[in-house]
């Protein structure tokens, strides 16, 4: 028995039901914590969090993992040492009074995001955002990756990704989406497009319904999955076999139904990930971007699809009572208009949206970028991308919460997996031609087995970028998701 | 700065938060949990009470502790050293050996349980029992409390209760007790006694509805309490402000009414222990009897009380469009009749109950019973005491969860409890002679502001024995509690 193995074992097993533990603080505390339970929560929360912390960066851990460098390893447990050994060094690399500076700005800087978008000041939230923004660039200088000082940042969320690498990508995307959606905007479609259907009675006891209905049929019931309510969706895995998705209604009758799409895609992902590498590095999900692609293969690609809809039309229609025919309805589903909301936003510029946050990211690093000047620079880009400026700060720089939290190198992850969604069905289509029949079906069976053996079996044990290759012939292309949208909204605008 | 009372604190507070994140999980392991979550469920529950139990035991805090015995403290931090030395040097007792195999065999014994419990078949659970039983004499050595050795098993949840205590006064209770019961048996109110308006339709809904209601009147507040549902009532606290009660429904009308009024007597002690000890052993509830005390003040006492009961009889009446009246009523709400399962026992022959498992479980422990007689004993036991017999060990010696789990001298503490609840009546009539006028009005703030300045607010920093004295005038006393019982059923079944 080898007693380094053993031991990294057992703090990857311990370090995991830490965190499911505090998946299911966090979870309870969004959906059915009583409001004053949040002062306990909190120092629960932070008290396991901290504890996570400490094995991580314990010299027993990093002294057993030296060890085991040396060593003549299995090939997997070779590469569980590698992973592992980067994750551990990374987190060495911050010194602790950088962690608990950085922990006590941004649980300041929570509160004052919440209170500034109240109050609709930016000015409110800026000097805990100059903090922050000092902050990450003294832990770029921490963790010290190759290239580019934000790579250290990107690399965190999407392993193996670059500036370098990635700035042509968004470039190119940049242009085309403006191509496409300038060619839109001058079709006489786009002139006379309106909302009828959508803007009739959706009772939210049917919404719920047809949630439910909609994650059965991805297969997520309920002896591992829970659909729960509140303002905000996402999903957290509390356990190797528990998952817990949460949606919740909003002005439009469809958010309920997309967001528990998107949410299930992320669920299907975690419950599918190898069972037998559930508490090790392996077992993890890659990169967020490949986590966020499985959300948005679910909910834009399959579920703004007319083969989709074929099946869930009628089922709508007659549930809802609703007026209308199926091209009308097909439209209003993928109605393409620039908005200010990135959440709120379509199919087609919502890419724009994370290019803004992007290149204003990118600039704050750097040095290029003053705090002071992001709601100037927000609207000049806006108008830039999307031909739109915001009226108020809260609908523009103080829209979303990931900058108070210190998330930076975060927002790219939502495009590259956007990417990826596009890429995958792409080859699903090319490996399985019969599959659009199954959807019009509303039988989601064989994308699920097809997606597990590309995707989800593969666990960690290849980077996003090595499971998109393999899976799909190639890298990161944008042009794929492009193109996808060419056709799709040439036909719906017909230009 | 003292850093010695630093460490113990800090360690306190870890502790608490800790034990507060395993409340989480075994509330959401009783309601919410989808039921494949278990597997990792266990292994969460598990390593945060490992961890816990290294804190308790570890050098660094009994260091600390020794230092803090030999220096000039506050009366206040006196007490907690105090109080914080006894618990740690116990945990020090009992070998790391010992602990993993309580855990593991209690574990499969659970299991066994259960399944002897489906089977009807005491044979299948025998041989853990008899394992359980064996680990537990040893753990009476390992603590060694002055006396008689189930001492050490009862001090765990009575601190400072004995047996040579107990005895008397249960022997005394019991002789009460069968002396009421069977002059009951004799009267002719009991012959022709029979249900008919609980036999009526009770829809869950409304149930349900006033379920909230009576929580509500006891001031369980919706922003730092849930009342849910489940199979087996119970109650957690989960955080500083934050109280969890679950209820549930079964054949009896009133069994959901009832566990939540008991629920939520344990829940408000919980919520108004003295919060500026919330992190340390001064905030805590004494034993398991005071606690007790409170669940079966306000369930039994005061929910069983025609005071009481003019106040919800017409609400009862009227929502569930009941046929009869109060007399009646009032009668069907405390019918006496022997029965076979505690936890559906009426408010007069349940100690009797506990009294059986009590002998029983001395026994065990001093070694005059064999486990493999359990079955025949509880029979001849319940014949004497009750005057019936069950037809299978389901109804018998199957029915109850606590010996799987190797809970030993947990069982007295029910009874104590339920002569505490009713010396704390005696004394609040006194003290407050119009409170009835009040429960008659449904209005029950002054029973919960003096039960607040009696009880609540006392903490840890007296034992349950030292705060019933304070508050009573005298110590446990089973005499108030059958003049109680004797008063009240002498006017109902007219003897």
């Amino acid at each position: 028995m080898n007693n380094d193995l053993e031991l990294i074992n057992n703090y990857q097993k311990e370090m995991t039901l830490l965190n499911q533990s505090i998946a299911l603080l966090e979870w309870d505390q969004l959906t059915y914590m009583p409001s004053k339970g949040v002062g306990s929560r909190s120092e629960q929360i932070s008290l396991l969090s901290n504890l996570i912390h400490k094995k991580m960066i314990s010299n027993e851990l990093f002294t057993s993992l030296n060890a085991l460098k040396k060593q003549k390893l299995s090939n997997k447990n070779g590469l569980m040492v590698k992973k592992l050994y980067k994750e551990v060094s990374k987190s060495r690399k911050l010194p602790e009074e950088y962690i608990k500076e950085l922990s006590k700005i941004t649980s300041l800087a929570y509160n004052a995001w919440e209170l500034a978008r109240k109050e609709n000041r930016f000015k409110k939230f800026q000097p805990y955002l100059e903090k922050i923004v000092k902050l990450k660039k003294q832990e770029c200088k921490y963790i010290n990756e190759p290239g580019h000082e934000y790579n250290s940042l990107l690399d965190q969320y999407e392993e193996g990704m670059t500036v370098e690498r990635l700035k042509p990508i968004f470039f190119k995307l940049e242009k085309n989406l403006i191509d496409l959606l300038n060619k839109i905007k001058e079709s006489g479609n786009y002139r006379k497009q309106k909302k009828s259907m959508l803007k009739q009675h959706f009772s939210i006891e049917k919404q719920r319904k047809l949630c439910d209905d909609v994650a059965k049929r991805m297969r997520l019931l309920s002896s591992f999955s829970r659909l729960d309510l509140t303002t905000h969706p996402f999903s957290e895995k509390i356990g190797v076999d528990d998952v817990r998705m949460v949606t919740g209604f909003r002005e439009s009758p469809l958010f309920s139904f997309e967001s528990t799409m998107h949410e299930a895609g992320h669920a299907l992902y975690e419950l599918n990930l190898p069972e037998e590498d559930a508490y090790n590095i392996l077992g993890k999900v890659p990169s967020l971007g490949i986590h966020e692609s499985q959300a948005r293969f679910w909910a834009n690609i399959i579920g703004q699809s007319s083969s989709f809809w074929k099946f869930y039309f009628p089922i709508f229609k007659k549930e809802f009572n609703l007026k209308g025919d199926f091209n009308q309805w097909f439209k209003e589903i993928n109605y393409v208009k620039p908005s200010l909301v990135r959440i709120e936003s379509d199919e087609l510029t919502y890419c724009l949206h994370i290019i803004l946050r992007f290149e204003l990211e990118l600039g704050l690093i750097e040095g290029s970028i003053k705090v002071s000047d992001l709601p100037k620079l927000w609207s000049k880009k806006m108008k830039e991308l999307l031909g739109i400026v915001p009226r108020n700060d809260k609908d523009g720089v103080l829209q979303d919460v990931h900058w108070s939290g210190g998330s930076f190198g975060y927002f790219p992850t939502y495009a590259i997996g956007t990417i990826y969604s596009s890429q995958l069905y792409k080859q699903l289509l090319k490996e399985r031609p019969l599959v659009e029949e199954k959807i019009r079906k509303g039988n989601f069976n064989e994308i699920i087995l097809w997606l597990d053996k590309k995707i989800y079996k593969v666990g960690n044990k290849s980077t996003a970028d090595e499971i998109i290759k393999k899976a799909c012939r190639e890298g990161l292309n944008p042009k794929v998701f492009t193109d996808y949208l060419i056709k799709k909204y040439s036909e719906l605008y017909e230009i």
